[in-house]
Order: structure tokens, then sequence, then C-alpha cells
């Protein structure tokens, strides 16, 4: 799906635009596209691809990294209206980083490609600003990972995650296999099917097949 | 200590500030001066700190997170000639991380004051731009750190620090207490120390007091 956007359009969906001038905002604009990502397609397999800023529209695109041997550690997800920086890492020179990105449900973006992001970066600095200021933003969310990864206890992070997806999805019934959430954490599935069976017997979580609600959130968020 | 530096050793240390027209580059050499920390010298001690941009002539600072309960994690040290942006991170709108510094070795730098470049970077796109490519290394470095902490094992991890610190120090006897290690790696003493004692078993290394010497770089680096 490739899809002219509107002008008006394209400005309100990155409004940092309205500071570029019009000849240079009507060729992003005969560029940008929509594009559409089928469940579970990958966005991103390497660094090398670098397709250009996305903004989300609809769905989810989830972004990680994985290890030669296969395993992956979930960094974060990014839902409607948010950015996805990580895709256009290549316009910035010293971010040597190995990011995939798939989509998690079918997703809608928009696309402003790399090529015409590259002249115009070079050229406004403020766009190159807006683009630093997003990898700021990530920044933190890596540095909280980490903090997660070193100093919280394998039943903590569970819970935070758990609330996490309640909070982005807004209910309670969470449709999660347990080697989803392995994934997610960078675990084992053994490991968090054995926490959760705690977590139920807790009476903190119902579990059924691929499916489990949360019963008590207060309780969950106390977990150590 | 503080005291003035010449403007064309500025220039020398930060090649950037040619760029710069001349009054400013007076007023930044007006205000830029040498510090030295302590053995253990706090450089940082939370985000609020932001003394300036600063780069190492001699000695080594290490950069790291705390937990609330004391447990740290080491997630890089800077080295001479090396430049210490997190020092300034408060100049970059997105940055909300919590790093802390501190001087492992007496540990002179050149500091630029935060005051004033502030007024420079928001002026000068490409001092921001500087800045952020500064930032954009240390984020490859802490994703690194993360594909460490998740995929690596702890014997793997031991034995690329161990390497590690021969290529930044030039030797195979390294002044190291396992309590140190352990610090640098997010894990425990008892951890370390088991670990280094079967190291020892394996004829990679030999152990004394507060001491660790190399014996086999090439199978250490092997260890999975």
């Amino acid at each position: 799906m490739k899809q002219i956007i509107a002008e008006t359009s394209l400005i309100n969906e990155f409004p940092i635009l309205t500071k570029m001038p019009n000849d240079l905002l009507e060729r992003l604009n005969a560029t940008a596209f929509w594009r559409r990502y089928e469940l579970g397609e990958q966005v991103q397999n390497r660094k090398e691809s670098c397709d250009g800023l996305m903004k989300v529209k609809s769905g989810s695109l989830r972004v990680f990294m994985q290890s030669e041997s296969g395993k992956e550690i979930t960094l974060y997800r990014l839902y409607k209206n948010d950015t996805c920086v990580m895709s256009a890492s290549c316009l910035l020179n010293n971010m040597d980083v190995d990011f995939l990105i798939e989509a998690e449900t079918e997703t809608i973006v928009i696309l402003l490609p790399t090529t015409y992001l590259r002249n115009a970066s070079d050229s406004y600095p403020i766009l190159k600003d807006y683009l630093n200021e997003l990898v700021q933003q990530r920044f933190s969310q890596l540095t909280w990972v980490l903090q997660q990864v070193v100093f919280s206890s394998m039943p903590t992070r569970l819970a935070t995650y758990l609330i996490e997806m309640y909070v982005n999805g807004g209910s309670k019934n969470l449709e999660l296999t347990h080697e989803r959430i392995a994934t997610d954490l960078g675990s084992a599935r053994e490991v968090i099917s054995r926490l959760l069976k705690y977590f139920q017997e807790e009476k903190l979580v119902s579990l059924s097949r691929s499916h489990i609600e949360l019963l008590n959130i207060d309780r969950l968020k106390q977990i150590k």
C-alpha cells in the first residue's frame, strides 16, 4: 500500500515540518507515503535497513535485540502516534546499534523516506535536532531496561511487565503466551511459567491458554 | 585547582571550537578551566549535577548506575583524551538518565562549564550536533552492555572484562579486587570469586591478593 499523503496531514503528523521552507516541504510530501505491515512482518531486520522516520497510525511495532543464537529482548513498543527513529538511525553518524523491528499486529505507518530526510536534516539543523531528541528519549528507555535487568528480580520485572501491558491495552485480560513474555524479558519460558503459576497461587492472576487475567493490580505493584 | 587555559590549547582539545566565531571562543576560553579529582571523588552524584563537558587529560572516570539498594553496574570508563558528555547531559532536552560518575584514580580534566555551553549550543547547531554525536556513541555502548548482560553468560562476561582491562591498561597484571569486578559487572562478589577460582584451575589466570595475572589471553577469548 503506497498512498500519497495530503500536505496538511503530513504537517499534522510531524509538526516540526512547519519550520521547513515550502519547497522542501513539498518535496518531502511528494515522497512520504502510507505503508501497511502484516502481523509478524519484519520492519527492519538489521541495521543496514534504514527506511526512514515512521509515525505509527494504528497497530504496534516491537523494537528488540537478538543474539547470535536467536535469544531476544524487547526494548520498547511503539503504539498509535509514536514516532520510530530507529528505522532512520543511519541519518545519525554515530549510531552503531543493531535493533530489529517487527509489526506485532497489522500496523499502518506514515513513512518519511531516508533519502529525502538526509538532505533535509543536513540543511536544517532543527530537523536533525528533532531526530536527536527522539534518540535521547530512546536512550532513557534503554537505560530503564538495563536498570530493570540488572537491579530488579525477575518476579518484579514480570509484575511490572503485566501492569504495563494492562496500561497500554486498557484491559485486565491479556492475550499473551508465556513464550512471548519470556522473549520480551530476555528470559526462558520455563522461568516465566513457574513465576506465573506462583502469581496464580497468590491470587494475583488467573491463567488459561494464551490468556492471563490480572486479579490484583495493587498487590502486583508491590511484588519485590 | 582552577587554572586558565590557553586559547590554542582549548581548540586543540575541542577541535569543534574552530567553527565558532572568535568572540564566543574567547568567552568559552575565559570560563574553561582545569580540574583535579582525587581518587574516589564523586564527579557527578545524581543527574541534577551537570557541571559541563569534560575532556580527560590523565587518570580515569567511571560512569555507572546505582540501584536504590546501592547495587551498581559500570557502563563505561573514560581515559586520557576521552570526552565526557554525561556531565553535560542537562544541555540535551530529552536526556532523562541518572548516571553517576567517579574518579577511579587522581584524574585531571578540562571542563567547559554548562552555563556558557548552553548559550553556545543554542546559537550554534554544529555544537549541539557535536554533543549529540557523543550521546550517540554512548547509546551504542549502552546497547553493548545490555547485550552482554542479557545474552552472555557470566563466565564470558568476566573473560571479556579481564581482556578489556588488559587492553586498556597495557599489562597482564591487573590490580583488581573481586568486589570491584562484581560492581562493574552488576554481579555479586561470591559469584566472581567462584568463577575466578575456576579460571585459575583452568590455568587461565593466577590469583593473589587484589591482583590477577592473565596467563592465557587466547583461551580467555574463547570462554563461552
